[in-house]
């Protein structure tokens, strides 16, 4: 691999965002069949990769549709042929509403709200659009971001869409922390009757996140989830549990332009490859050939070496393989990946949907 | 203001990046006209902004010559027609070295090393390019980043460079703390008895950093000055008195997409707009319509607003301005920016070095 590394830099230079085919293909395999086992359809979230090649090949094995967080992502997809799009995340604005409706002759589109300006927005794509749009209402089990906090604001809110031509009440948007599965179905379950009281019918509960891929099933009702870290995973996943370092797909290969001192170095790879998104844990990324190594710091362009745990210390000129803290960031960071296959390069992948605003 | 900021999210949709032209040539002239003063050379370093037609309003101020980070950087500054670049990063390897080579065939190249190794690669372009390299000796003075320590290694390296074919010691690249310039001073002056007692004639003393711009002329022997941030500024550069308000010429246009509880919101600005580079501030990021609001952490396409300490609260859908904490990292994310003056849009400037690896 270390060789792989050394014609990758030498080749393209570093730093370079490199994902080895195979391991994606491992990953994507083993949630299409975890997501079949407990009845769930899986809809990845294309966030990670914002990709079509990489989007084709989660639907070649077997998903539904796909997740993506906002229009650009969904433009882009859509445009490569992907006819089953959710958008979770709240759409609002005339410049999006327009696109919105401009992607529904594309597309067969959902969309989630959790708020009545959300709603407006969607009935207006609708009317613009002159077909139904789907709608979910996002759901906050703990999470404390997006959704609503109670079952009877999301019975409400439910209600509302289905006064309003042009919208179809689809269902419920649910992110629970993976600790909080039972407070998720005891909200989901006072929901599900309020609607149902209503005389409204659910035909999708979509649950998400790779953490909670081993709650797939745990969840009574819920049709479908949406992962999008597990396709490369990173050490955000590894320290979760969530994957093992054998699972990590996508990894950083820099080079260490600098030694000031004994127990020091410097990479080429600082906030603007790798991220300053922590993921919470101690260190900005793990260093394949270094592990003791402790990535302190970023400037732009500079990662800070904390040398001094480690036995062996790399010299100036060692290139060396990063798996990042968090995935999603480091690959919109780029315009195009480097695919590997067998310990060998295949070609580039571009991140066709990055630099899209909103 | 917050009338141009409905009119680009209505234009644009949210978020945008959103520069101020008369702001930004305000900062422009200011430095330029310290620069004069102090009788140092201005060579503004273009990653904040990575843009020729930002670069080209910093030449026709009177910039000497423009600094860049990285090769794919001065690449396109080049190709813009900039003759006279500086790159203030440790080259290295056969893929960076032939992209040097051909960048000497299109402008005169000045690049700064701290070790053997990138010694050889200058040499090694020099040798493709068939003309003549200058080096500078990248001195660290206490930010411990890239650098060597000590007078007597930059000496020693100044002298490698002056045996190698092909290559001319040039001098010393600096980037001193704001508290260390006593320090600095006394590594230059030893630094350069050093090189003059082996025959060297420095003709470049490089100093850097927008909170160094009150320290200009202090450094006895500097003769040019690389500073990035300034022309735009940010919440680092107001917490270290280096900026005012008003002097902030960009800023990020979001809008507050949901409300999930009376002391809470989200923004749909996250750490894919933002960034994770807090610059050691508590908060991403000041809301010029809500001071109060604290930006209080991210998701990648969600800013988490703690609203507790705010009288007025925003409802969801209204647009907000952003000053964000780290104005360099924000630029890099996005393609292109939304351009002002006077309160009016008039056009978009292409982030044309973004996304360039190495």
């Amino acid at each position: 691999m270390t060789e792989l590394a050394q014609r990758i830099a030498r080749d393209y230079g570093t730093p370079a965002v490199v994902v080895d085919l195979d391991r994606v293909e491992r990953n994507i395999k083993r949630l299409q069949a975890r997501c079949h086992e407990a009845g769930v359809a899986n809809r990845p979230h294309i966030k990670t990769h914002k990709s079509p090649v990489i989007a084709a090949m989660q639907r070649d094995a077997g998903a539904k549709g796909i997740t993506c967080q906002k229009l650009g992502e969904a433009e882009v997809m859509a445009a490569a042929g992907f006819d089953d799009i959710l958008i979770s995340y709240n759409i609002m604005g005339e410049e999006k509403v327009a696109r919105l409706a401009a992607l529904m002759g594309k597309a067969e589109m959902t969309v989630c709200v959790d708020n009545p300006v959300s709603i407006a927005a969607a009935a207006d794509a609708a009317g613009r659009a002159g077909r139904p749009l789907k709608v979910l209402i996002e759901c906050d089990t703990g999470r404390k971001r997006a959704g609503v906090e109670t079952p009877a604001e999301a019975v409400s809110l439910a209600c509302a869409i289905g006064e309003r031509n042009g919208l179809t009440f689809a269902g419920f948007l649910l992110y629970p922390p993976e600790t909080a599965i039972p407070q998720t179905q005891a909200f989901l379950d006072e929901a599900l009757a309020g609607v149902r009281a209503s005389g409204l019918t659910p035909s999708m509960i979509s649950s998400g996140g790779t953490p909670n891929i081993v709650n797939l099933g745990k969840i009574a009702g819920a049709t479908e989830h949406r992962a999008g870290t597990y396709v490369f995973n990173d050490r955000m996943m590894m320290a979760c549990g969530a994957a093992s370092l054998d699972d990590c797909a996508l990894n950083v290969v820099a080079t260490v332009v600098s030694r000031g001192g004994p127990d020091r170095g410097i990479l080429d790879a600082g906030s603007k490859t790798l991220t300053s998104d922590t993921g919470g844990l101690d260190g900005h990324g793990l260093i394949l050939e270094h592990p003791q190594a402790r990535i302190a710091k970023f400037a732009e362009e500079h990662g800070f070496l904390d040398l001094s745990a480690c036995r062996e210390r790399p010299p100036v000129g060692e290139v060396v393989r990063i798996i990042p803290n968090h995935v999603c960031v480091v690959v919109n960071m780029v315009d195009r990946l480097i695919a590997t296959r067998g310990g060998e390069i295949v070609g580039e992948i571009p991140v066709a949907a990055r630099g899209r605003i909103g």
